[in-house]
């Protein structure tokens, strides 16, 4: 059952975190190819105790290769993607590549895993923002169909990758010391600051991030007329986005229901302690694999008890990427 | 025309601004009383190059006071307001003690001067979230009543007053430098992380900041029953709060005519340059006057034009609370 696998993409956030949760969940690898563009070559990663080279991601880099894992940005996958498939793997891809593509299952295991068996060598993984919303709302939507939803989101800087990371702390060094922030991956400051989220923009004024959330949320769900309106936002934080969830129901749905139904539902975790102001943070989402979930409350301004208010943290970089990536993985074996 | 000024609070964060505002503005006074509680006796306090005394604020300080500033929190307020207005003073109040008693007017100035005129001696200054997102949707209301908003804050941490910014920054230094961050003024770490906002939580699990929103925006509006509901979040900014705000209209609103009807009005600015994805900014609001607004697209979540997304930033401190306080004190003059 051990698998030939490939990773593009292994130098970054997310590809690193694929080394991470491959060793960690034991997926069973027969063989493990760690790719990257060129200027990565040299270098060595280890896996499992053992140091593989880096080599170059190219078109003949798939040989005898049975899953291959891809990170490397949506061009490289529409580059190298097809050569993969072409040599026999099926491609788990992260980027925006694939996402809309009416052949190409979108999938989060929790919510559409029967889509998975529909692929022709390529399953698109989705967008973070949109896993980590799906996760939750799904078990409410399947007792309770969810007529409109209108979210606004709270993103790490990890979602840009690690050079996100390095230039937030950066930045906070920087003013701490008196010095004017230095701007390198982001075109506005980000210490100490925060700015709508830094992907282009659409004619309607959306960003992809926004529209991203509204388009693939309806593939998941198969609901291609879900009502659904988002904001998006970069924050001060390296890792684990938050987002603040206003749901509309088709009936009346209570708190203590909300509750019940997401007590056991797979992939998520209540906080939901009003009496310590204890709800989810980044730093308790951060390097876990669920979805946290609290600020359970109705939403006063709908009638009949029809609209409830969430507020949920995932690990953008675990469950918005590399994770849901490797549980679909984990679904073809 | 000269007024004798008191400022309640003089030490704290709003009091600051008080005095730096009055100076800015040109305020008429004719004498200024610096009044704190007894541990700041012994500082002096500059207003125009002239240093004063910190006095104590006792109940017997108002002797000759015309114009009482109160910025000491909502037991002071509850303990001396009715003293200055014995001595013949107006005080204008921004803690919560008195914004939903019946009998005394909550004011925007630029959303219900007239309600100044029906004061008995207190005039209430709203929670700075709630005056950030009332200037910028006033103007829309009147043109096309609001039937439902949803509102996401993120708050700056100078909403809890200095020691909310001391505390940022050191733990932000303690971070980087590799140590646990220190808790004093939150219960949880705020540097590089967000939580939920640390006021109280009521029986129906919403926070008072989020309660201050939903019924003061009801009665600076005159609109008991308007539809709002809100999740308020505290995020690793120094200053200035921001809010996610999407609206329902009555009737059909194009993001068009929500430029139009924002570009002229009082206390706005517009930043809403989608080319350069340039958008309102906590550090584009600190230190002004304007609450400034962008993002400002068709909710395409709701039938027939009917709905709003907007962005917007305000400094809390300044038209949040200071500014807003003595634009009330002018109206008085």
């Amino acid at each position: 059952m051990a698998k030939n696998v490939a990773i593009a993409g292994v130098t970054g956030a997310v590809g690193q975190e694929f080394i991470k949760i491959l060793e960690q969940r034991d997926f069973p690898v027969k063989s493990i190819k760690m790719l990257a563009s060129a200027r990565s070559v040299g270098k060595t990663q280890k896996f499992k105790g053992k140091d593989y080279p880096v080599e170059e991601l190219t078109e003949s880099s798939f040989t005898g290769v049975e899953i291959a894992l891809f990170s490397a940005g949506a061009a490289r996958s529409r580059q190298f993607a097809s050569a993969a498939v072409k040599a026999g793997a099926v491609v788990i891809d992260n980027s925006s590549a694939f996402r809309m593509d009416p052949d190409i299952p979108l999938v989060v295991p929790e919510v559409n895993p029967e889509d998975i068996k529909k692929h022709n060598g390529i399953i698109a993984n989705p967008n973070c923002s949109t896993i980590i919303a799906n996760v939750p709302i799904w078990p409410l939507h399947k007792a309770n169909p969810i007529k409109r939803m209108v979210v606004s989101t709270y993103q790490a800087v990890s979602g840009a990758g690690q050079a996100g990371m390095t230039e937030l702390f950066n930045q906070a060094r920087e003013i701490l010391d008196g010095k004017n922030p230095t701007m390198k991956k982001f075109k506005y400051q980000i210490a100490f600051n925060i700015f709508s989220h830094d992907s282009a923009i659409g004619p309607n004024g959306y960003n992809e991030e926004e529209i991203k959330m509204v388009k693939e949320t309806r593939k998941i769900f198969h609901c291609p007329d879900m009502a659904i309106t988002c904001t998006c936002i970069r924050i001060p934080v390296p890792r684990c986005h938050c987002e603040s969830i206003n749901l509309e129901f088709k009936d009346s749905m209570t708190p203590d229901e909300v509750r019940k139904l997401l007590e056991h539902a797979p992939g998520v975790s209540l906080i939901d302690d009003r009496a310590n102001n204890r709800f989810p943070m980044p730093i308790d989402a951060a390097d876990n694999d669920d979805v946290y979930v609290g600020r359970i409350r109705q939403d006063e301004s709908l009638p009949d008890n029809k609209g409830i208010n969430l507020w949920v943290s995932g690990d953008q970089i675990r469950k918005g990427a590399a994770l849901n990536a490797i549980q679909i993985a984990e679904k073809l074996l």
